[in-house]
């Protein structure tokens, strides 16, 4: 889901009353960010609150680029990361991942063996449908074990869009909330929808709903489904002690528009690049009686502050033994302020980008190869910003472009080189760069390898269901990341 | 300014809280639309319910050509049209204009001579600063005399873009409206500020106040003023019988962005264009207690529209003796209807394109002309969709370029002409508009002529003081509109 898909950042359509309603009951994020322009890694880097180059979600096959987790790739999240519902676990919080995971779908990357105590959902992408010859259909998981697969059990129609996921999603979570409820226990919901996700989706009562297209039908149901959770926090008086928040992990895809992309409001280009586009996501805090009704918050946040400031609010220290880019936002929310600190944007170990204030320093340009745009690949649709959304990866590291983003949000316009403008921004952003830069110490990238053998074929649960595949023979090799 | 450059529209340092306010206390019109790309020809429209090429606000001097009217213009609005307060004297209400007129500047086109009872402000826009030799800088009138001259008595800094022009305006406002309390007269205000044009200004305690720059400082100057009339009008217990109407006369003017041009949010290209950056606007009505708060209209509306709708809260009939375009919008604030109508969107005497329900027709693009542009006039900055922002003037009148604005609001994905989609829409909107150009009369074209004799060398008053300059020979000329 894009910045600009909520009716409360300015779609047009304005579909999205629950999510605008959340908003003015809460606190809206205009300038939140995700971690990466990419799925795997930001739901990754929530869950860990740290940046994809340090939990291992990237890959060095060759210089920046986006890579995630199909059925194929070898690796995961690693044992050696702290995931948030394990930290919540020592303060008695009982946690569910609800949908895509997304972190890894061998055994050891399972979601319980890394904090989670339940799960139902899907390790990859609903891509499909496949031939089960090939590649297998993705499997849906309830807890340790598959309960059937997409386009199988668990239909998707891929001409008429159709699928009840969201509804079944939304039950998950509603069933969970009371059982906590009920049982007095702390929790953690991680309510990972995926409607919005090429191919989109929706259930028949929303299908055909939108003016946007079956994409803003997806968004519809994401949108009426949050409301329903609000009210059943509401009805159960739960409000003053639940802390809600919404966001996305990419920018709208661009490249799946009109029918199945969304919309990046004023940003430019989407998903897979490190414009604004790509990675400045909807961001929305409710907790009434809390967090004051109708504010909005310039902070620069990051979906890695997730992770920091709900070991905050469960009164958690954070782990000692390693760098945590997560920041506690609970100033901002409680007490409105605003605290200086940088947004790195990285596709795979590139850094392309820096936020400090209102300034974005680019190191890199680029968005796809030349090869991949004449095939029709284009992530900046109707936008053309010369010697920025470049299809040659041009390095600026010596002299960055610079934007400033508020008077120029779509980037647009780089300062000039001479000014004394892009010369202070520059002072102020290249020692918070080159700290960030000589500290870092980049983890095991778990991206690099792919292996047909290691796909869904035969997920635990699988005999029960008569629905094991065979795997073909190992052949491990470097994955290739196009863009 | 533009669609974008309100919070409440998705603008992302979110800088109008009274705007938003509004907003939340009243309607917001997602859908609304001036009637031409630029400023002249849309007030005119806004005055006279009807389209430019009806009241005469237009030029036939080349094809699709934008004209207004500087000092230089010969023309304004015709005697014989029909203007919104002269109607409503009828009804008893007296009528003042704050701020830019733009109707023409010469004797007969006196906004006092076309119904209003009191003016303040300027017959042109503020450009200048002029040397009172080649051009004489704008007058600013109290009623029926000039009162000073822009950068002279009325100063605006061309350097720090200091001026106290809005703060000007804004007391005008509130002293007319207690006035009419004071004597219980109804009153029709016409609060026309210029703040966002450029040269942008700003009163000292806005200067540096916004993150956009000085074009958000002119806006939440702007914004902040509009806050004082509606708390003046609730203050006064005037809010029941008080309709309000915030809206823009064209998208925001790219060509001076970043440091003198808004936001179009996502919408393509801006002022000067019928893309729908140019025309698409922000609009807002507050009726506290009489239209319900926090309520969003889909209705395509027009600034022609807020005609009709004042002659029908005011108890008036239409005129019957000519065309009028706008239509009345109450069945659409009062009982949430939403009525079918055609937008028209014209360059000069050029239909361009038209929309009806989500469907717009491109019967002609054109941005400008290749020679403009490779001087760096660029009205679509960081735009380019092929075949559409085009720099020739390109007809597709037999077979429109037809984009679904719901799916695709920045018109970057045209229908294939193969569809049923395509088919469909374009059967529902061929006999609209076939309709529209048959039935169509044009109005004598106002905007031909050009006389650098008629400028603002002695408008009455200047010999009170002292301002009168001598006028150049009279050498009437054909107006050079290049785009």
């Amino acid at each position: 889901m894009g910045w600009g898909d909520l009716g409360v950042y300015g779609e047009p359509s304005r579909e999205t009353p629950n999510l605008d309603r959340m908003a003015a009951q809460g606190m809206l994020f205009p300038n939140f960010y995700t971690a990466s322009p990419l799925c795997s890694p930001s739901r990754a880097a929530l869950l860990t609150g740290r940046l994809p180059i340090r939990n291992g979600f990237y890959t060095t096959n060759a210089q920046a680029r986006n890579a995630y987790t199909p059925q194929e790739v070898v690796g995961g999240i690693p044992d050696t990361e702290l995931l948030l519902p394990a930290l919540l676990k020592r303060a008695g919080y009982v946690s569910k991942i609800v949908g895509k995971w997304h972190l890894g779908h061998r055994p050891q990357f399972h979601p319980l063996k890394h904090g989670f105590d339940e799960w139902f959902g899907s390790p990859n992408c609903h891509f499909g449908p496949y031939d089960n010859k090939a590649r297998p259909n993705i499997p849906v998981y309830r807890d340790w074990e598959m309960v059937g697969r997409f386009y199988e059990e668990f239909p998707i129609n891929p001409k008429t869009g159709e699928a009840n996921l969201t509804q079944i999603y939304l039950q998950e979570a509603l069933i969970f909330i009371k059982k906590q409820q009920a049982a007095q226990r702390p929790f953690f919901l991680y309510w990972a929808i995926d409607a919005t996700h090429a191919p989109v989706y929706a259930s028949r009562p929303f299908l055909g709903t939108s003016q946007r297209g079956r994409y803003g039908d997806a968004v519809r149901e994401i949108d009426d489904s949050v409301g329903k959770i609000l009210d059943l926090l509401q009805d159960l008086k739960m409000t003053e002690n639940t802390f809600v928040f919404f966001t996305s992990d990419n920018g709208a895809a661009l490249i799946s528009a009109p029918r199945q992309g969304g919309s990046n409001g004023p940003f430019l280009c989407g998903k897979q690049t490190t414009f604004e586009g790509g990675m400045r996501e909807p961001a929305i805090v409710w907790w009434p009686g809390r967090i004051p009704a109708g504010q909005v918050s310039h902070q620069l946040g990051s979906i890695m502050d997730l992770f920091t400031t709900s070991l905050s609010l469960a009164g958690l220290e954070l782990p000692s033994d390693r760098v945590i880019d997560g920041l506690d936002l609970l100033p901002a929310m409680l007490q409105g302020r605003l605290m200086d600190r940088p947004i790195f944007y990285y596709r795979g170990n590139t850094l392309m980008a820096v936020t400090l204030g209102q300034y974005k320093a680019h190191f890199w340009t680029w968005t796809n190869s030349w090869e991949e745009f004449r095939q029709g690949i284009d992530f900046c649709p109707g936008q053309n910003v010369s010697g920025v959304t470049t299809h040659t990866q041009e390095e600026h590291t010596k002299l960055p472009l610079i934007f400033h983003l508020g008077r120029d949000p779509g980037e647009r316009y780089p300062l000039s080189f001479a000014s004394t403008e892009y010369l202070s921004a520059l002072r102020r952003i290249t020692p918070v760069v080159q700290q960030h830069q000589e500290a870092l110490v980049p983890g095991q990238p778990q991206l690099n390898v792919c292996n047909q053998a290691v796909m869904n074929w035969a997920p635990p649960g699988c005999e029960k269901l008569g629905k094991c595949l065979t795997p073909p023979e190992s052949v491990p090799e470097k994955c290739s990341w196009p863009h």
